[in-house]
């Protein structure tokens, strides 16, 4: 079996390219980075466990490029340029054969997004994945999840729910019916949606100052707009001295941007759940002045990324889902989002 | 079970204070952080993983503890300053007990080198730790391990071989008849070295400009002055175009700093191995001029860290073991580094 620093040689450190002269890249303790003035940083890191975050049978590239992607997922939902990513990697064995898939699924997502690997380290062990990236925002420019405002308008970006039925694909949950409903591309793009999401990371400096608050869709819609609310109302906590408003928001069912598969699915078994519950969506949902309509509509357009409004911030506390405008019944939403436990 | 957000608004949260009111720590898609003006960030990133590199009956407060210090101990191989950490947490199941222990062995050393809890992610699976850090070095200043001269003293930061040996303590792999010659407190002491490294973060801003090149002592100190030698050695092919100096090391056997209880061991069983291929040290190995050694005996002092002399850089290739001045047979040096497969 090859030595770790073969591994790294070999696989890794082509993958640091496009530092300066004055960085260090891999092959030392750590490596050494620039920072551009006037700006901040922004860190964010998420693990995926074999079995648990991905199918056993997903490919070692989709699994390389899921690992980056829901990263750089976050660093779009904070507004930030990417800066770069470490990886902690954690393998059963050295199996070759994988690892060249697995570099050229990371070699993917690096060169698409122009974000250099700047170190990791690999341990033998049940495949796990750490990775930790940065990126950079000038200066108190941030997109926080507790900037919404009651008013602002909801929006998400391209389809909701695709992940999550990917996943039922992947595992061949899916009642044989329906599943023979679905052409072999719907099939192909559910499966796609799962193991290879494009993080919305394009726009990303485009939405700072034009939207109020943003999150990616990685816990399911209703959970990861009930943070937005949840650290909104908790800032407003801070804020005020005396009343407290409690921010809440209405949700209307039929404006949620479906594929067709999943329209399908919905139709046929009225579950819900992958759309408002599922997660792994990686799509952002933003919150924004409707004065910014306008002009989130041309970032849209120029970056060819659908944006819909699906609803909006109200003064009453909690998530209302409507439909034809009125409320819907509780146990059609009572679905939480996912939970890490 | 509690849910994931309850267990980061327990036991997380709270490690992430010291920020500045422009500053976001956990509780976002990422952190949003701040970075003084005409530095470089250094980043590093380690993963432990149970059984492989601590001990299945490892507390979850030397857990803790450790999986930070060893990235604390590569940001003080690099000269860096310490910045924050973020946290990839696999966890076989919720257990508040050890979450309470590990929670305080992270809060130990986030205090004791004041460096905070940035972010990080918790999921279901194997115990498995990714931890990623950073740290801020003046532009330039960044101590690399390329930087060796021939000429320069090698020197180690306090003992050597002490982790290897706590590692035989703790799995009970020492002979018996030896075992007993140990007193409780040099056992503790090994077990010590083991699970509760102490990172040499304090002394690391002054080594910068002192000392041409560092490394920790994670891989053993042959491995590891040989990735000094081999950095070095690059540097060096890239930068003359003519002829090419090799660079090597000669280390006195006897100059090797040794605790009472590796000293033993060595005594009784010539078994070399702990001090110069055990790794997990967590101490520097230092190259310097000559000339700087006086201003290093100070720090030294200032900082109560013993720091020994143990070789030179020399131009011969290879790590060349010396004994009373005459070459060290083969056999007693061949044992390489921890390789991480």
């Amino acid at each position: 079996m090859a030595l770790e620093f073969d591994l790294i040689e070999t696989y890794f450190k082509p993958l640091s390219q496009g530092l300066s002269i004055e960085e260090v890249g891999i092959g030392d303790d750590g490596a050494v980075l620039s920072v551009p003035e006037n700006h901040q940083m922004v860190v964010v890191t998420d693990t995926l466990v074999c079995g648990v975050h991905f199918p056993l049978e997903t490919s070692a590239y989709d699994i390389a490029w899921k690992a980056v992607a829901v990263n750089l997922s976050d660093l779009a939902a904070m507004g930030a340029s990417p800066g770069g990513y470490s990886l902690g990697l954690t393998l059963p064995d050295n199996d070759q054969a994988w690892l060249k898939g697995f570099a050229s699924g990371l070699r993917a997502i690096t060169e698409q997004f122009k974000i250099p690997l700047i170190g990791g380290d690999t341990t033998k062990g049940p495949l796990t994945l750490t990775v930790t990236a940065h990126g950079w925002v000038p200066n108190q420019q941030a997109i926080l999840r507790s900037g919404a405002q009651v008013g602002d308008l909801i929006c998400v970006t391209e389809t909701v729910g695709d992940g999550a039925l990917g996943l039922k694909v992947a595992l061949e949950q899916l009642d044989k019916g329906f599943s023979s409903e679905l052409s072999e591309i719907e099939k192909q793009a559910l499966l796609s949606a799962l193991n290879h999401p494009v993080p919305q990371l394009a726009i990303a400096a485009d939405l700072r100052g034009l939207v109020n608050s943003a999150i990616d869709i990685s816990d399911g819609l209703l959970a990861d707009l009930g943070h937005i609310l949840e650290q909104t109302n908790r800032k407003q906590h801070k804020l005020s001295a005396g009343l407290v408003l409690e921010f809440g928001a209405e949700i209307e069912l039929e404006q949620l941007p479906l594929s067709s598969a999943v329209e399908k699915y919905i139709t046929q078994t009225h579950d819900w759940s992958p759309v408002l519950s599922g997660g792994d969506d990686y799509q952002l949902c933003l919150t924004l002045n409707k004065q910014n309509w306008p002009q989130l509509q041309k970032i849209a357009q120029q970056y060819g990324v659908r944006i819909t409004q699906i609803g909006r911030v109200v003064e009453q506390k909690g998530i209302h889902c409507l439909m034809s405008g009125k409320p819907v019944a509780d146990e059609l939403i009572k679905t939480t989002g996912y939970s890490h436990f």
